[in-house]
């Protein structure tokens, strides 16, 4: 029961609302933004991926005969509508943000500028694929960030699913993870593989060091031997055991060090450290695992834990502390077919669920020196901003609050790239380890206080005063209150 | 980027171990447990499900050309286990719990007997399948237990991958939910696809007033109108409206209704009951969907809420407050070539990770009366048990507690059957409506005390007299710390 085809991979609403479109027998345009509200893990930034997976889902978007004849089955649809579906395809524009790119609240990660019909089929499953993979993105930056790299991803076990294992392999090397024990995503993504043996192998000889014996004479070069099966101190004894018979029989291995899954980490690694390095092999690798996450990575950093290598599972690939980015996809404008574009807003009595309206582009404003982000403004399509002018933004809420950019201080950046024009994929995506070094580049521009656990401090994400005034204007407007 | 085999859906250190016992020339028989050790959400219960896609998986298993031609170029293989795998094939036996089966800690979900380069390869895809689809099970059942019913799963959105959308939606199903927004679930699974529309239908059209008569138009015998897209209340007056002017044409509407979707829902869907009843339309649907979970459902239907629909979404398709099932694979037996069976444990220092040793089956103990369960028995695969006898059963860790059995007073079912034998399938999945009927008649074996959300009863899991004896010779054994 696989699919080949995520067409379908939307939410009923989605279809009826566009048999409504169509039975009206709308022309219209609508622009669609796809953004976040809240960053993940109480952190100040956000890594954004999914865009490959968005751009297959798209290319692919049709509907097959079995799929016209499960929807006729469901009896909200009508023959004319259903015949029209048969010819459906994408012949929009999207523009996004690329894979990668540190991003904040209220920015459209993706814009969605197509027939109206065909914006709202897709809203679904750009959700789904952007949020689950911008989501674990962010989770591994943050783990990665703490462990000063050398993370692996172990967690495919506990994914939500197959999909969940395979593209968060991809999202965790992207932000920064060195491989994935998730051989499936290896394939697939062409990233690095990595793993040695379980708990299973030990218990399936008769003595540990029979199985550490055996694994070293098959893998001497990637020779990382479990040593917490029965009694940790005693399974680093027998690793050091087997490395000095290694090295007796002239074995020199490339990559050798033994992995810790329980215990105390701090106690374990620093005692095995001594061991190791006492027994003449200060190049073993000491390689731990055992319910991870950015948290405990810092305070085992805290307290000198003697760890190199990080094996990161369950609370990396779902994200356990915050698993759900919250992503949504709001309509921004309506354009008629006489061109006009007729700007939208959705209120809301919380303030941080008002929505900007109009078609926009964000721009990045770097400090020129540091080449650190000063803010991101998002501003309306059309503006044009140069950076040799003097600029001052203010925050979109506490608008008293305001900062004074002299021309030549900064630096601009667009930050959305167009990835469809009128149907066609005018983007390539870089290959996974490319845009891990892009994405390596990208966590460089934010200011370390950005970055830290506890109380990040947040980043500047404003609008151009052309933006803020229709805003508020829309908002002010009691039309929409009266029809 | 599909892929229509998951047998490299498997961490690298599975094959790393198969080279190693095909290097080794083994011959042995493994047997392995899948279980869990903790009940999700601090519930006292789990619901086994995700049988169904391990079958199809299991049915799957076989490296192709592509495959074999990916594992060589990793550096880790050598040429004849690389052929070995070409000819691969599950050839063992396979137990399991049915799904939608109540379930508790360290019960095996999924028991595998196969060769060990078997048993040791199929270890990631089954737990990344049961556990999610057993988590999010547990999550709708919670949910559904305190809706009383009418749950519609929402979610696809902020699921975790197309996978976890779709086999969530199932999951959900099976555990009790109605329907599921998700088209593409409906058509692989044949459940019910339920939903109507979004603000941005209401916004793209110049009035609420206009888009709710369009689709009043369209959809007259699925009429859920979405009222809190400007102001909630002059929602609910252009809802009513609508509805007098369908009865004023005589179109007698089948399903009709409102959705609420932010807001205060115990103030606003008691307001809307009053509205709609003095307006003549007390047949309205009142649906609710707004960050919903188990508890925030409880707390409405405590506060008198008035709502007879529930869209659920982000809490249930993440399982947001506890989003691992936590499940683990652990291998409890080896049986050499001459037959012999020799159990094996795993030791920990916490009492909760030592895993039960032996080939084992688990005997479900009902109240004959109240056909309640009274506890469960984990034995011994080859032990026999009588409902005439007495028994004395007692817990595994605090082993004073004891309870005593009466012969006559009690009923015994086995609860894993076979799924495999031989590497042949000799189980049908019943379909998912059917599974949603098995597993309602479940919960009912449940005493309220355990489904209750805060501090519910455990029901026990107790070891058989041998099961116990076993694991306390093999846990005081001295053996495996000598080695």
């Amino acid at each position: 029961m696989y699919y080949d085809n995520l067409t379908l991979l939307t939410d009923l609403y989605e279809i009826t609302m566009m048999q409504g479109y169509y039975e009206s027998g709308s022309q219209e345009t609508a622009v669609f933004d796809m953004f976040y509200r809240k960053n993940p893990c109480g952190g100040a930034y956000a890594v954004a991926c999914g865009l490959q997976q968005v751009i297959e889902y798209i290319k692919g978007l049709h509907f097959e005969d079995k799929d016209i004849e499960y929807l006729r089955s469901t009896g909200f649809f009508r023959d004319d509508f259903l015949e029209y579906l048969k010819g459906f395809r994408f012949t929009g524009d999207i523009y996004a943000v690329p894979e990668g790119t540190v991003v904040f609240p209220m920015e459209p990660l993706v814009k969605v500028v197509a027939p109206i019909m065909q914006a709202q089929l897709v809203e679904t499953a750009i959700l789904t694929i952007i949020n689950h993979q911008s989501l674990i993105a962010t989770k591994a930056a943050r783990v990665v960030q703490e462990a000063g790299g050398g993370v692996m991803e172990f967690g495919l076990r506990r994914a939500q699913g197959p999909d969940a294992g395979i593209y968060g392999a991809r999202a965790a090397v992207v932000a920064g993870c060195i491989g994935t024990s998730n051989v499936l995503a290896g394939q697939m993504f062409d990233i690095p593989v990595k793993g040695t043996h379980a708990h299973s192998w030990i218990m399936s000889f008769k003595t540990e060091l029979e199985a550490f014996r055996t694994y070293a004479r098959l893998y001497p070069d990637n020779c990382i031997l479990l040593v917490d099966t029965y009694d940790t101190i005693g399974g680093i004894r027998h690793a050091i055991q087997v490395f000095q018979e290694m090295r007796d029989a002239g074995i020199e291995s490339k990559f050798y060090g033994i992995r810790l899954d329980s215990g105390d980490l701090a106690y374990l690694t620093k005692k095995a450290r001594k061991m190791l390095d006492e027994a003449g092999f200060p190049k073993a690798v000491i390689s731990a695992s055992s319910d991870l996450d950015e948290y405990l990575i810092n305070s085992l950093q805290v307290q000198g834990a003697k760890i190199t290598s990080w094996g990161v599972g369950t609370n990396l690939i779902t994200s356990n502390d915050w698993p759900s980015f919250g992503g949504v996809y709001k309509l921004a404008s309506i354009i008629t077919p006489d061109g006009v574009e007729h700007p939208k807003i959705k209120k809301s009595e919380n303030i941080v669920k008002v929505t900007n309206p109009g078609n926009k582009k964000i721009l990045r404003l770097y400090d020129k020196e540091e080449h650190k982000i000063k803010a991101d403004l998002i501003t309306l399509a059309g503006e044009n901003f140069s950076s040799e002018d003097d600029l001052t933004i203010f925050d979109p809420v506490s608008t008293w609050k305001k900062t004074f950019l002299p021309g030549g201080t900064y630096e601009i950046r667009e930050l959305m790239i167009p990835v469809f024009r009128a149907g066609e994929c005018v983007y390539e995506s870089p290959k996974v380890m490319e845009l891990q070094k892009y994405c390596a580049a990208e966590k460089e521009t934010l200011w370390a206080e950005s970055k830290r656990l506890i109380n990040p401090q947040e980043v500047h994400v404003d609008l151009s005063d052309r933006l803020y005034d229709l805003k508020q204007a829309l908002l002010h407007s009691v039309d929409t209150f009266k029809d």
